[in-house]
């Protein structure tokens, strides 16, 4: 009895960043209440050399898109960093749940061993076992952008709590 | 092919604990330089109504011993929070990993169909299948406290990057 790669990454992905899509309209309507232009939460960052939230967004989606694309073998579609509205926001997350619709269950599940080859900056290059690859490099550094979005938003005076960042756990029950 | 749930799990929190002993002796070092007591860090938040830093540190500990002992099917020892220093933080984190070490394998990897119960705050009890226990809850909320208590951190000045929040990984190779 196992995990299989897919179920380990792809639907994870899917319950955040659908939950992520509420947290936006959160976001958002505590602008209006508040009676800002919701895009000044784009520019906002909890340090001056630490990304800020439209880029926090961009690379949690790339790390949702590109590590099942990897796995998979596949070649991702590369969206444009170009966001500059909540709206633009929104279609960033949509497109990237869309596309982790599009993958191949049993590609990515037969990575596990595979060497996956992947870009760490602009220069360089590393590769990994797939199985490795998805449980030390692309869940935490998902994690981190997409909590570190979540941590920019509630410093910015979001009413959110954990469980706006965990979003439908599948199958939980009360014991 | 596919991954185990201990492979999941126990490794990858042992990456990211050993990492935060780094973090925290660059943290305690940064304190140093500037002249201030470490423990000023301990009650930090990012928000007056989040958890502050000890609390993210004693929650991810937490999260990383009783994730694994409900899939394993014992009792974690309870750890008490009441640390006020540096060196208790270490101790916290320490002991986390040598209860790791305890946990057996296969007990864990036999988990990933089998009801776990857990608590979520004093008076509710859930239960899940362990594979997406760990998938859909442990995962995501050990790497929420983590980041959160890396971001405190950051936005407080500490010189650390995301090499520092990734650690060790295992197998990644230039390609």
């Amino acid at each position: 009895m196992s995990l299989s790669l897919y179920h380990s990454s792809v639907p994870a992905f899917e319950r955040c960043l659908a939950a992520f899509l509420a947290i936006l309209d959160k976001a958002e309507a505590h602008a209006k209440a508040r009676k800002f232009d919701p895009t000044n939460y784009l520019g906002m960052r909890l340090a001056p050399d630490m990304f800020p939230f439209v880029r926090q967004v961009q690379t949690f989606c790339d790390n949702a898109k590109n590590g099942p694309s990897r796995l998979a073998g596949v070649s991702a579609p590369v969206f444009e960093d170009k966001e500059a509205t909540f709206a633009e926001l929104r279609e960033r997350v949509t497109r990237t749940l869309d596309y982790l619709k599009t993958l191949d269950r049993q590609a990515i599940d037969a990575a596990v061993e595979r060497e996956v080859v992947f870009p760490a900056g602009p220069n360089n290059k590393f590769k990994m076992q797939g199985g490795n690859y998805l449980v030390h490099y692309v869940l935490p550094n998902f994690y981190f952008h997409l909590t570190t979005a979540y941590d920019i938003l509630r410093a910015a005076g979001v009413e959110i709590g954990k469980r706006d960042y965990l979003g439908a756990v599948p199958g939980i029950e009360p014991a």
